[in-house]
């Protein structure tokens, strides 16, 4: 089954849950984030960024972020872990522009976003903490790039499968990819049962002594 | 009258209005809910639960919350006061597919609830103050059904009227109901002669002087 | 060029990164104003008003804010400095009506609102911090109006050019507004360059360097 598949048939909740059964219980954010551009689904796998705040000239503006959207691949989502700054909008069009150009299906924003009518006409998926008009340069830059980050105490390392959706954001640890994929395959198969069965009447505590499922 | 001629009639600033001018002026919550399911109003009658956090294993997962959506009486509002924690979604599609089948008209969650997306394809109406993915099991739980639980300060006890739109959410004590609600059907009439003045030209000085209402 | 065609070509983060380049690094808002009805741009001269919290009865209630909204000018944003207090909904329908009937183009609140949908049945541009059903009457009043007043530490003063969108809101000084908008209108064109030049495949690296712009 291919990315667009999984994303269409998978949901942030029913991997939460798997990943909870499993032990995994730290690798969803909590914290609201807003799909800004109005595409409420995103999924890939992780290409970091760590931004930090600055209050001086910068000498080499841009630089690592440039590095980071030119050296996107096919299915990647930016994730700019930036602590939550409220300093200036890190992510706008043109970076949009560029990521997209080399394959990036979306952006993780930590932090502020800017120009986002124009990134909702491109349909470019921007999930992000907030809003800001102000320019990064001098403000915040990444860096690190390609190096496990944590948001919100859940860790997101290079090539983790990532989705985002209106509940939130959950993140599968490489390991156990493929055994969490296949679990929350089942998953989604037992609530629909679930959920029929309820819909026809049958009071939710004997569906939950029956099937087990909430 | 019936509810939906109500809902229909009033909404929240009004009827906070005439509760403010009856001296009931802790009735109406501040703090935002967002309608996340897209359904912008809200009215009927409180069946209240009460959630805790806790953070071992939940020697009977889901209980009373399966006991409180089973018992729900047509009309009624599910109202979960959970003090604004963000320890889990403790609201999804199965509680409110159960709820809905026992003829409830919509939630009121001071919380984080889940499946967003699946709810609102379910078109039920679902104010809550936040969302998260994780499942409610071992992380909150209800310990007390149709009591008295406040919200932001304000109290919902089993059986008030409750209305929530997009300013907000507020509470008619059972005891001045009749009253309250006959009051703001008035005061909803006013508020068309006043607007109505202005819309033709009147000064606002003039038309607070004359109608006395703002 | 009138002000409509100035604010379809403009938006408020090229206006933040001109007036960043001239030394006037302080000049937008970074807290969250919603668009809450809908209307996600608006550009006009401030109009400006300073509140206060109250707790006791008011002897003269909504004495200036009638004052305010009847002395608007064409073209005015009203602004309302209240400090971001959630104490009640200092803005809704009427005080819409009379403001839009003396020129007014919409408001920028920091502060509640209330009669969010009958103000979007308005069309009227309503940006705010939040929502709240609880009249001002007794709870918040303006104690001065036509004063220079500050929002999230931007000044805002009688007459400055102000503009609102989705990353934000931003003020332009008198005295050097002719020179910000040609320079904003500039950079606008400048932007569509190097966009074009990302969208036609050049790498965001190379087209810093050759730009200038990001």
């Amino acid at each position: 089954m291919n990315l667009n598949e999984l994303k269409e048939r998978l949901y942030v909740a029913v991997v939460s849950d798997v990943l909870d059964q499993m032990g995994y219980t730290h690798q969803a954010t909590r914290i609201p984030f807003n799909a800004y551009t109005g595409i409420p689904k995103l999924m890939g796998r992780c290409k970091t960024t760590l931004w930090a705040d600055m209050y001086d000239v910068d000498p080499n503006p841009y630089d690592l972020e440039l590095k980071a959207v030119d050296s996107c691949q096919p299915g990647d989502v930016l994730i700019a872990a930036a602590g939550g700054s409220d300093r200036s909008g890190i992510w706008g069009e043109l970076l949009s522009t560029a990521a997209q150009n080399s394959g990036c299906v979306g952006v993780i924003i930590h932090g502020g976003v800017r120009d986002i009518d124009k990134m909702r006409a491109m349909q470019f998926p921007v999930f992000a903490t907030s809003r800001n008009p102000y320019d990064s340069q001098n403000r915040q830059r990444v860096i690190d790039m390609d190096v496990t980050v944590e948001i919100d105490g859940v860790r997101f390392s290079p090539g983790d499968m990532v989705m985002a959706d209106e509940d939130g954001i959950v993140v599968i640890p490489k390991a156990i990819e493929q055994e969490v994929i296949q679990a929350a395959l089942n998953k989604v198969s037992a609530e629909n049962v679930t959920r029929d069965a309820i819909k026809n009447g049958m009071k939710a505590t004997e569906a939950y002594l029956k099937f087990g499922i909430l």
